[in-house]
This record gives C-alpha cells, structure tokens and sequence, in this order.
C-alpha cells in the first residue's frame, strides 16, 4: 500500500487535543486524514482532509465512518469497541487492536490480563458495584486505606480515589471497580513502548512524574528519569514485557510504581500518545505521534533517543477561574530558554482543566527542571 | 493585544508550502488565521481558521483580505505591495513592512539598497530593457561572463542565468533586469536574521550550501557551516547589518558569497521563512516557522541555538518523470537514523519541480552529511 498518495486513508476516532497534534506529522508525511467526533469544534476540525461529526461510542456510526478508510486508529480509548471488532473482521486494519482495547477498557480485565501474563501490578479485587465493597470489608476481605478504581470511562467523575474510611467510601458511585492495595511509591515512572505489525520495537527513556510535595498532583514528566540505570532498565524490560503481552501494534504507554523496595509494578496503560510522552515533540529525534504514525502504517520506527533533556508542565485552570481563558504572562514564559507553550485551544477555563502544556528543553536536565518551575509560578490560566 | 484570543487575527498572504509549515506553529499556540491563496488546492487550505480563494496580486483583493486581521504578513514576495501600503495607513500592521518588500520585489531597487547602505555586494548595472545590454557590450560597459537576472518576479522562468556569449544572450526574455559581475566563490553561506519590532534580533547559525559538483545546484543545506569562526562571524554581521538597514520585522533570510579571497557579498534576501532554514524545524531550539510568528506578533524571540547538526536535501522530481507522483523508497529513507522527509503534498511531478525536502539531524555533522548523501541515493520523486 502506498501510504504517500491520495488513495490511501487514515481514519483517526476522537478529533481531540492527541489527534490535534498527530495531525501535524500526517501533514508532514501528506497523508490523508479523516476523523470522526462528536463535537463541531473539536481541536482537530482544523488540519485534516475530511471531519465528520458523530458518536464515538455509536455502532453504527463507527462502522460507517471506519470502513471507507484503510487504516483506523483512535486517540481516546472510550470508542465502540464492538465496531472495531467488525470493522477488522471486514478488512479494515485496526491498530491498536479491538481485543487490546476491549482488555483495556475495562480496568479489571486489564488487571486481570497483568496477572494472567505475570506482569508485577499491585494486589486487587474486583467488584460489579461499589456497594459490594462494603461487605468485602466487613469479611476481612479488604481493609483501609486503599484506591478505588471505576472500572469503566463514561460517568462523571474522576474515577480514581484514595478510601481511608467508610465516608471516603459512600461518596463513591455505585458502578463496577476495582480495588487495589495502596502501594507506598518512591516515584511514578512511564515508558512509551512503540511497535509496528511486523514485530519491530522500540522504547522511548523511562520519565518520571514528579508530585508536587503537598497536592499530590503530577507537576512535571522529565526525561530522562532521575532514576539509577538499574532501574530504569527493569522498567523498560517490563513495559516491553506489557507490550509483547499484548502483541501491540502502536503506542502503549505504561505507567509504573517504583515501589520502596524498588520493585516495578504497573499502575495502567494507554494505548496511544500520552501526557507522558509530549516532551517528545521538542526533545526526541522522532516525537510520539510521527512514531505513532510510523507503528500504525507498519513504517520503520524512529529514533526514540532525545537530543536534549526535557521536561513538560501541564497547563491547566487555575482555582476560583471559570469563563473565557487568558493566558496570563504567556510572553514571559516565551522569553525563557526553550521554553514552547502548546495551547489546546480551548475556549473557556475552569479549576483544573487542562488547557495546554509546556515542554522545556535543555542540554541540561537541572536547567531544564529549574526553568519549568520558573515557567510554573510564572503563567496562570484564568478568567477574563 | 492578546494574541491568545480568538479575537485576534492573523492574515497570510499565499497559502504554499511555506505557509502550510507556519500554521503548525500557529496551532501550537492557538492563533486564529486567515489565508489568501488563488488555489482551491494550496496546501494551507488545511489547518488555518479561514481559508480565501483570491488573486495575491489584486489591489481590492488584498485590501478585502487584509482590512478584517490584527497582523498581516506574507510567505511568498509576489503579492500587491500597494494595497500593503495602504493597509499601513488604515492600521493593519503589516510585517514584514511594505516598504521593504518594495525594495526587495525588485532586484534592481535591491542592488541599489545595498549600494546606499554600504553593504557589500557584486557589482551590477541595470538595464530597463534586455535589449539594452547589447549596447553597453558594444560600448564596452559590460564584458562576458555575466550574470543576468530578471528584476522583478511574475514571468515564465528562472530569472537568473550566467551568460557567456551572444547565444546565451538572445535566448533571454525582453524585461527589467540587471547584470552582475561573475563572482567566483568558495561557499555559498545563508543567514537568518529574526527581529521583531521591538528591535530585538537574533541570528541563526550560518548554514553553508553544498554545490553539486558538476550539476551546479544546491544540493545539501549544512548547519553549522563547515567554515572558519572568522567567517562566520563576518557573515553574520553582514546579515545583521542588512536587517538594521531594512529596520526589518520578521525573519530575513540573507544569501551571501564567500569569495575566493574570503570576502563576504550579499547576494539576495527573502523576508519570509526560507528554504535556508528548513532544517531548523528539527535541528533548532525554535524553528524558523515559530520565530516568524514571535517576530511579527512583537512576542520575545526564541532561542535560535541548535539542538543538534542539520542537513537538508531538497526533494525534487526526477528527470524523464511527468505524473502522479510516487516517493520510491521512502520507506527506506524512514528506517535511517533521524531522517524526516516532508511532502509537500503536490500531485503531479515534473522534471525538478520542488515536491518536498528531508532532514537529517545527528549530533555529528558528519555523520548527518553522510546519511545525507544516503538519503539522496535512495529517495526518487518518479511518476506511476
């Protein structure tokens, strides 16, 4: 197949920010884009050939938008997963897979599939309702603190929460979850796993998330982790383990505890770019949505090595701000050394919506680090 | 003025490929843009807010156009300079200035420039009329060799042309034009100079072009140039000083000679992103794309160091090759290390018609030449 002419084309499900800048490389490469959701002013509306509005989560709508393309892929996981099962069967080629997506969908199938593999993952049980919980812990069975997980997307709510007691517990939305022992952490680490259909693999470095110390909110993703080689190695010989599991085809991006003992276990997985892997756009030689487009068209894969260190800040809303967004002190960020905002193009803010975010790059990962907390306590996304 | 805004616009006069690479960055940073190109098909109809079909060079056309944005610029000098000029005086900004572009459209009026200025350049003489430069050799004003090119834009060929003899003289078409001393030279050398309108400027590194040895053609762009610091640093000041001159806005892309006595003269500017300075979008801390928005929008500039080495090769259609066209083997080029080709997304190839460009990054320039040279045996722009 010749993916460089007009004959080819690409279906992209989910028209957000992840495909917004995938749609940069498909432009590169000129490579025919269509892409499907629900929403008229979705970031990707803009860059690619055709844009059709509709339900991601529709059958019928999937089919019909999937099967006049020649490869599909999706950008969000909360797609119907029983089209793209469809759609493989009548020859489109569907990359990640249905079946993997299908296991990851639902966080106790995905669970399951760590422990089936014998993948390290933290301890868990598994109910069809919250309300179950309850007796679980009356049994003996389970006992605080411990995180509770809704096993599938689509309700509001976060969908993740710490349980220290029985009031944390009935806040919670009667849904099926999973729970999971609490595992104190020395550090939350990612690996980009990238892989084509004919088996070819790559990692990107390992990067570490980094708390801010009182919120217990992820400030900052820099790569290369600050980590010992010995490490990082036994995080990236268990992602690859994750992704050869899966027989993945695409970006699998694993997030992972690095335990007190040092041991490696997996938190969960996305089977496409991630926040994790943004940094790659400035610092990789091939960023995570061009080796996305490489995986998925079975082209050969990129350099994942980085020309320089970086690190990446979220932008998101800041507290007590709701209405049309302004980027305050946006022009003094960019008078700091590679410094690059991506503005996600949203028009209204509110308290912790992401709105952009912000890679740092720098020869020096100490440099890099101290320009991105100048770059935190310098930009605000508030209200007019 | 908050350029973050939606209320904010952005107008772009041409729609080619130089524009299409310039509304990554604007979508980057969420910036709203208008494009005016007279084709349906431009390869910036993707990608920009408003897309306007209309004639560059018609005066109420522009005007239309340009009257409706906050900043008007351009990414190809052949546009209607008096409605610029008029568009100044309603208040639209317009960067790079219409003053500029004048003297720039015109080579004659260029050459003059330097002249008054002071700036070094091979000497010329101008000519309203083909026909006329007969006369001066018969007067003796003007020996063989020369070189002749056309003063202004808009006519069906190349527009330069080294004439050695009578033949070579009648074969050219009867316009303005200007006739240059034959300099022989050691390099060829670009700069880019970046300044906004606050005046603050900065240089890019001084990329060399590598002449195929019997084609005559450029065939790598190197960055850093393989020269001497000493030269270097003296085509840098030449190019800074071109730019104060010009009291210019925006990027200004200077094309000088080395001669064989290692004088530096200034051989032509584009005052736009320029095929110089592609390999900045891989190899610089801030592509030349991104710097031209920081320019024109008044914002810092950006860092213009490298990250690593930089050579570009121009994709151009093979001879004997008229057609739909096909990239033979660009999966090979895909699988070498820090290779990216960008397609530019033309349909039908012709013998040397521009179809793309590749970037070969790595952090030793030699190593980046070599692949270089790989990447231009293996790659061929052919018809099906």
């Amino acid at each position: 197949m010749n993916y460089f002419s007009s004959n080819f084309k690409l279906g992209i499900l989910g028209g957000g920010q992840l495909g917004k800048m995938m749609l940069y490389d498909t432009r590169k490469f000129d490579i025919y884009t269509c892409v499907l959701d629900p929403s008229a002013d979705a970031p990707s509306r803009l860059a690619c050939d055709e844009f059709t509005i509709g339900d991601l989560l529709d059958y019928d709508t999937v089919i019909n938008f999937g099967k006049q393309v020649d490869v599909l892929t999706f950008e969000i996981e909360n797609v119907n997963v029983d089209a793209l099962e469809t759609l493989e069967k009548q020859g489109v080629k569907v990359f990640p897979s249905s079946k993997t997506l299908r296991t990851i969908q639902n966080k106790a199938t995905q669970k399951l599939f760590y422990r089936d593999h014998n993948i390290p993952t933290a301890d868990f049980s598994r109910f069809a309702y919250t309300s179950e919980i309850d007796e679980a812990i009356d049994h003996g069975g389970l006992s605080y603190p411990f995180v509770w997980k809704s096993a599938r997307f689509g309700y509001d709510g976060t969908g993740v929460k710490v349980v220290r007691n029985l009031s944390d517990l009935t806040d919670l939305p009667n849904v099926e979850c999973i729970t999971e022992k609490l595992i104190p952490f020395k550090n939350e680490l990612a690996v980009i796993v990238a892989r084509n259909a004919q088996g070819d693999v790559k990692t990107y470095p390992v990067v570490e998330m980094e708390f801010h110390p009182e919120a217990n909110q992820v400030e900052y993703v820099i790569c290369p982790a600050r980590i010992p080689d010995a490490i990082a190695k036994k995080a990236e010989s268990v992602a690859l383990k994750v992704a050869a599991e899966f027989k993945h085809v695409g970006l699998l991006a694993v997030e992972m505890f690095q335990t007190e003992t040092d041991d490696i276990l997996v938190n969960e997985v996305a089977p496409r770019p991630h926040n994790s892997g943004h940094y790659s756009i400035e610092a990789s030689y091939t960023s995570q949505f061009e080796q996305q487009i490489r995986c998925i068209l079975g082209l050969p894969l990129g350099n994942t090595e980085s020309k320089v260190a970086g690190v990446m800040v979220n932008l998101v809303g800041a507290e007590n701000h709701t209405g049309n967004v302004v980027y305050k002190n946006i022009e003094n960020i960019l008078a700091m050394d590679g410094v690059t905002p991506h503005i996600y193009g949203k028009k209204q803010t509110r308290p912790f919506r992401k709105m952009g975010h912000v890679t740092i790059v720098n020869k020096d990962i100490a440099v890099a680090r101290e320009i991105a907390e100048q770059v935190k306590r310098t930009i605000e996304v508030i209200s007019e």
